[in-house]
């Protein structure tokens, strides 16, 4: 099987839209070229099917609705900590957990105190820090190609690595019956550093597989059909997909946090848009857990808390008439849309 | 295979000769009688052998040697940040590590740039805490009566359960094998919550078969054989063993916490003794681990870390003429004894 490499150590990829286009002003003229390709390809591919997932689900046109999804919950305390306080402000108000992580446990009990969180499974096939790290859920002995010569989740995949597609969707499975076993009911699934999103059509096979035999939407946007085609040629007429995701990226200097997010929120595209946030405290914790690179870091982390519980953003959803949705409510829309007798 | 249920959830046990004679005048008087009958029976062990370990390695008589040894390393960041700036400030002088627990890697990096610590490995069993869990290092399948049916180490052993004393072997084999693949070159091994000392001689036996087959010294006082012959009668003549152990119990109050310490340092007998500690950084993660009891928790751990590196204890030391020692150099004190020709 085919993988590619992610461009950063962290994997995080597909590219949003909307950042692409924001950054094209600091961007070399041969990648500029590239990107506006890129954009144009996209973009020909949304003329191509215009209705967007909010119109398919009946919402006015132009309606703008936002999940504002915090990633990794169970890596760390700092991050379900701050998770936990930010879900309980309300302005993030979706979050998946990462079951192989020693703190999932955790979440797990906040789970079950708090049903109606819009709690999916951020499911997870490496273990991408230096200091601190973790494993599969599955027996090792039954996912060999997932673990290195210590028995940990790969750091990173190499490019010629055999990551074996068998495998992952046993582990995938594990994580998903150590969640309900442990009191988990998740509203969705979604993948580590996109691993089953862009390590090809075998791995995101095995995803869908596993997200169908558990009535689970998966989170894939149609942003990412150009650069993964088998994306689009695997999912099926039942399968609920997002129009847009927006994700903060390593070249976003500091300073610039909140407005690379204020610029993302005014130039928000109808349909539904994921905001993919890695909230958390900087604290010693996670500090230590994240020393070795500052990306996807403690600093980052508490950026990315302090902009999506400020007052800022709230006024911001107001300004701009944002929605926010979730999960659970995408899924209940969805499934009352597909019981509906088709229009003659 | 009989196991017996450790008497506080934490299973912290055998109990130390000094610490229970300080603790007399606040024991009811039936188990006064008992304990008076036990510390009999044990310094009637003691009067069989009236060479300590310091004896036998050629000490002058009377000498009075403390190893200060800090457990749980690796099983939280704000254990390891406490452990590693007491090891540096000179005081503590051993610890042990905990390979299956996520912050293990850290401390495998601090043992490779730090060859001259004596660092051992705290062979793990169990997963005592609730909201943050680990399990096994060998593969679940192959170690499938340590688990429960999450995969985690069970949280504690009940009297029903059947431990596999070949799957306790199996998983010895492979924290020490992770050790030594992460750079870790153990100089001696203890056991997490003594399961290994306290659960009968099946398991006993397989720990010291683990430790005889990497040549390591195994944490065992003499303390402890009146209660436990099987671990006597399983040692042998090659096999070191020390003479007392000095541990805090959940009966001391926070506020005698130091005197508990002065006491046991200012009646301490003459031999090799060691002093299990549990130094930690009373912070966010440390108390979110541990929340669900006070035993062995961030305050308890806060303690600990305080006492030993304070002015007070290295004053004591010098006023009380105790001397430190580390497992490294009690093995090397060994060896040259073990390879000496025998008197005539």
């Amino acid at each position: 099987m085919k993988l590619r490499k992610p461009s950063e150590l962290d994997g995080r990829l597909p590219r949003p839209i909307l950042p692409d286009a924001l950054l094209l002003c600091s961007t070399p003229i041969p990648m500029l070229i590239f990107r506006i390709l890129v954009v144009g390809s996209v973009l020909s591919a949304f003329l191509a099917s215009a209705q967007t997932l909010a119109d398919q689900l009946g919402f006015p046109a132009g309606t703008k609705l936002i999940i504002v999804h915090a990633d990794d919950l169970g890596e760390t305390h700092a991050v379900n900590a701050a998770a936990m306080k930010a879900l309980e402000s309300g302005t993030i108000n979706s979050a998946s957990l990462m079951v192989p992580c020693p703190w999932f446990p955790e979440m797990a009990d906040y789970a079950k105190s708090h049903p109606e969180a819009d709690l999916g499974l951020h499911l997870t096939l490496t273990s991408e820090r230096v200091y601190y790290r973790w494993g599969p859920v599955a027996s090792i002995d039954r996912v060999p190609s997932l673990v290195d010569q210590n028995a940990y989740f790969h750091h990173d995949w190499e490019a010629h690595q055999q990551i074996n597609a068998k495998e992952v969707e046993t582990e995938l499975r594990a994580q998903v019956e150590r969640a309900l076993a442990m009191g988990v009911h998740p509203t969705h699934l979604d993948s580590h550093q996109y691993r089953l999103i862009m390590s090809g059509k075998d791995l995101f096979d095995a995803f869908l597989r596993v997200a169908h035999d558990y009535h689970l939407p998966i989170f894939v946007t149609r942003d990412w059909f150009a650069a993964n085609p088998y994306l689009q040629s695997s999912l099926g007429p039942g399968d609920i997909v997002l129009d847009h995701t927006v994700t903060i990226e390593p070249q976003v200097p500091p300073q610039k946090w909140a407005e690379f997010y204020v610029n993302a929120l005014k130039n928000l595209q109808p349909g539904v848009t994921e905001f993919v946030i890695h909230p958390g405290f900087d604290d010693e914790e996670l500090r230590a857990a994240t020393r070795e690179r500052a990306t996807w870091g403690a600093a980052w982390r508490q950026r990315d808390y302090d902009f999506f519980t400020s007052q800022q953003f709230r006024d911001l959803l107001a300004q701009q008439n944002i929605k926010t949705i979730t999960w659970r409510e995408l899924a209940r829309l969805w499934q009352t849309k597909m019981a509906a007798p088709a229009p003659r």
